[in-house]
């Protein structure tokens, strides 16, 4: 059973902000991937496992919009979804706010599924049923 | 009231694992300033509420003592403790282990205490009585 | 005169590799703005000075496609470009290859003009001349 | 022979910087190993080099003194100088300052000398050699 949508929290740290006094851009990217180590431990398949599994989803294509602010230590909410974006690769959308619902940033990564020596493989049944 | 000692809790992500598998030897750093956070906001003083008040905290000095390894994913365990260094600075003692009690990092950071020019202050009162 | 593509070389930091032996995807972003900094400074227009002029480019979308693996103390290549994006914001295209040639990863990056107040503003003559 | 000192120059990025409008502490260690990795490619082993020859430099105890800002694109000087500390540990100096010689960060890390299963050696001639 996937998780329709799972749903991270966390706080802007110190190290994340920028002289602009709001996130450093290149934390989106980091906050993504917070995201969706939480989609897979809920969806019964962490990354750490995967590996085991012979299964690795490095990233080939990443895209964000920026929408707003977060400073240090404001709260915000991660929530991801993941879905095949064709026959052999991964797809997370994922939308990062505030908790009041105000938009900071949303995108999506694309990720190829290939075993312990970097060769595509068939996406497994239990990561393809985990997204449906 | 001061909090005795704080404890935070956090998962390692990925953007902090380097290619010897463990976290990169700065995160500790960076996880010092998130055990310092929570002190902070459990002691009823958050630090972005210090800067209202006139107060800043700039790191002069910090060290670090690396014990073993953490991985991808992994819990991790901060606790965070404060004290006045002398009569005109903070000190932080910080410990973090995996939540089976193994160490991984722990060390010190000692803070000027500032107003918003930059210029050494007497510490507040109500920052003293926090660490007491 | 504008630089037609700015070229930047850099080394792949220890801190920037990750479990899996090669960068972590975020630092793709950090290495973009390394090459858009180096872009400003030989178009005449260093960013630090641009804000004295009154002028900023907060990101509204950043696109990133990774080709292939970078390790530990590579030498890498950042090429960029800009040019108009509509009649308001500015892109940047960046490509970043060892220097053998064998490419990274590539994209862009789009970005507001807008004031010290962070509203809006006509795009400057001198940022406009610097592009064509 | 030894670099008797390595000096090596980067410039400030934006992700380093914090709202506070100078880097961000933790930013200091990351710029230490750039110190080392340019101290041990100028003694003739390259660190990824060390790794083929059996030898690893895990980090056992980081120090950094805070002296002065430094702000985005400013141009700032590394020196590195190493010698053993004791029998079985290698020890850095390092010293960043502006390349007006107005200094920044300074302070040392302490590295154990490990094989690959990460068991203590005996540190080999070639490294010794290096730092005499």
């Amino acid at each position: 059973m996937p998780p329709e949508k799972s749903k991270t929290k966390l706080r802007v740290r110190y190290s994340e902000t920028d002289q602009m006094g709001t996130f450093y851009n290149s934390r989106a990217l980091e906050w993504f991937e917070v995201g969706r180590t939480d989609w897979l431990r809920k969806a019964g398949i962490p990354y750490a496992e995967m590996e085991t599994r012979g299964a690795l989803l490095p990233l080939v294509e990443a895209h964000v919009e920026y929408h707003g602010r977060a400073r240090y230590d404001d709260e915000l909410e991660i929530v991801t979804n993941a879905h095949m974006a064709g026959k052999a690769r991964m797809r997370f959308e994922i939308a990062i706010a505030h908790i009041t619902g105000e938009r900071v940033a949303s995108g999506y990564t694309v990720h190829a599924i290939v075993n312990g020596e970097g060769k595509p493989i068939r996406p497994p049944a239990w990561l393809v049923d985990a997204m449906e």
